[in-house]
Parts: structure tokens; C-alpha cells; sequence
């Protein structure tokens, strides 16, 4: 048995309920999604699902087996043993006065954060990046003292190496 | 009957199947969910979910009373008519050889995004906004020939001012 983590790309069909029907085909296998995402894609008909998920390669392979299986399933991807780009977006609020600001504000320049708020007691910083990155900068602000934290869970993209061949098709 | 977007803040414990109880929640009374992310936070028996739903006030007010009765939701709120900062991350893969790339990077440098995949024919851009900067962005890269979107739905952190009176309290 053989666990680790994967992340899984699906492109939906909009429609009532597939976000429920989708999701329920992990936790009826026992399978805990670490992350999901759901957002839009460039036609309103269809989203895109990005999920992570750890556990066992063969009840995995099952589960998108299933999910081809689901009408309003149109295409799935795993994308763990390719080479992808992943992504999360984190915004977090620690206190911060003015004595401290300009040292959340190196640590946030450092990440490639940006400042999204600011009153006289506290800071909201966002940074994008891989899970080492995101886990590195919620490390380094855990001294300020943490307010809030927000995160999308990953998102992947295929490297474009990947695709090249067909790129090179069209080109 | 008010139809008008609205964005809610979850807090579910860590259980299998909770995803799917919420999201059933919703399309169980026919209301479609435009984007939802679920993220981890400080502690790790706890998730975030965001929800982005339109939909008529009534009928949400009554999917927020049954959340709140579910054994795994922590905190429902209803950021809509509070003060929030909301933001999306996206990437998105264009057509692009050594002719146009000059022509990317400076759109991308515009919406302070960052290059993230590069090979001969196609570039992979990052940027992170509230919805209409990250509408605005996808409209330009339009022109260059979109491969691939991958988007993680909005997260939403409420402003610093509506939480100022339990901070003073600590201060």
C-alpha cells in the first residue's frame, strides 16, 4: 500500500449538485480531501475541480474510475506523476503596531507578499506559492501573532513540456 | 425575492464527507455554487471553506440556519454585507513565441503578476486579485490564444475596522 499525495485535476459539467457528487465519491472510500478548489474556466458551461488528496495509489485509481463514470464528469487528470506547477493563495492578519510593521512588511517583500490591509494594530499580507512557501510564511509570521488565516488549497497547472507535442502540431 | 452574490465563510472540522454534506446543502435547495475553496488553517483538525453562491437572500439565510446545525460546522458567516477583502488566484497558459513574449510579460507585470512556465511557444502567468482585476487580466491575455485557465475561486478576509472593538479589548 502505497500512500502519498496527489493532486487531481477535473473539469466539470456546471450543474446542481456535481461539487456534492464529486466530493461524496472520495469520502464514501474514506478517502479525506486535504484541499479543494472550484472555480471557472474560460467556458461558463464547464469548471474546473483541483483537489488533493493522500492515501492509497489503488483506491485512488479507483475513485477516478468512478468519477470518469459521473455524466457530469468531462475529463480527469491526475496529475501527480507529471510535472505541474501548484499553486496556493494565502492571506493571514497578525498583529502588528507600528513598532513591528516594517518587519512583517520585509518578511512579506521577501515572499513576494503583498500588504492587502492595514489598521493600527494589524496587518493582512498575501503570498502565493507551493506548499513549502506558503508553510515557510505562516511559520515566519506565527511570532506576531496570528489572527486569521485563509487559504484556497492548491491549485496545478501542467508544465508546458508536458504539451509540447501538441503545441508543436499547431505551431 | 433579491438575487445578488454572496460569499460565505465556513469553518467545518476536519471529518470525511463533511465537503459533500455542505455542498449537498446547497444544491439540495437548487442553489448553484459559482466557486468554493477549501484551505487548511492554523489548526489542523480545522478547514476554511469559502463559498461563492448568487441567489435570493431568503432562501441563503435558510441554508445558513441548516449549516449551523450540522455537527461539523464550527461557524457559518456571511461576509456579503461586510466590509472584506476578497481575492482569486489564477494561472493561465497562452500561446506565445520569442515574438510576443516581450508583449505578455508587460500585461503580466501590469496586473503584478509573475511568470511561472516558459518554453518556445506558450507562457504561464500568475496573478491573484479580486474578481473584476482578475476578469480584466484574462480579457487581455484573450488575444494571445488561451491554452489553459486553472482558477481556485475567490477567499475572502473580513477588513481590520470590522473586527477593531475585540482588538482594542486586547491591546
Amino acid at each position: 500500500m502505497s500512500v502519498k499525495k496527489h493532486t487531481i485535476s477535473v473539469l466539470v459539467a456546471n450543474q446542481f449538485g456535481v461539487l456534492a457528487r464529486v466530493s461524496g465519491m472520495f469520502s464514501a472510500r474514506g478517502y479525506n480531501i486535504s484541499s479543494l478548489c472550484v472555480g471557472e474556466t474560460e467556458d461558463p458551461t464547464v469548471s474546473r475541480m483541483t483537489v488533493t488528496v493522500h492515501g492509497d495509489d489503488n483506491v485512488l485509481a479507483q475513485i477516478i474510475q468512478q468519477l470518469n463514470k459521473l455524466v457530469d464528469v468531462i475529463r480527469v487528470e491526475d496529475l501527480t506523476n507529471r510535472s505541474f506547477v501548484e499553486r496556493e493563495l494565502v492571506m493571514i492578519r497578525v498583529s502588528a503596531d507600528h513598532k513591528r510593521r516594517s518587519e512583517v512588511l520585509e518578511i512579506a517583500e521577501i515572499f513576494r507578499g503583498k500588504i492587502v490591509d492595514l489598521d493600527k494594530n494589524t496587518m493582512t499580507v498575501e503570498v502565493t506559492g507551493a506548499h513549502g512557501k506558503v508553510k515557510a510564511f505562516l511559520e515566519m509570521m506565527r511570532s506576531f501573532g496570528i489572527i486569521e488565516t485563509v487559504r484556497t488549497g492548491e491549485i496545478a497547472i501542467s508544465r508546458a513540456a508536458n504539451t509540447a507535442e501538441s503545441r508543436d502540431d499547431e505551431a
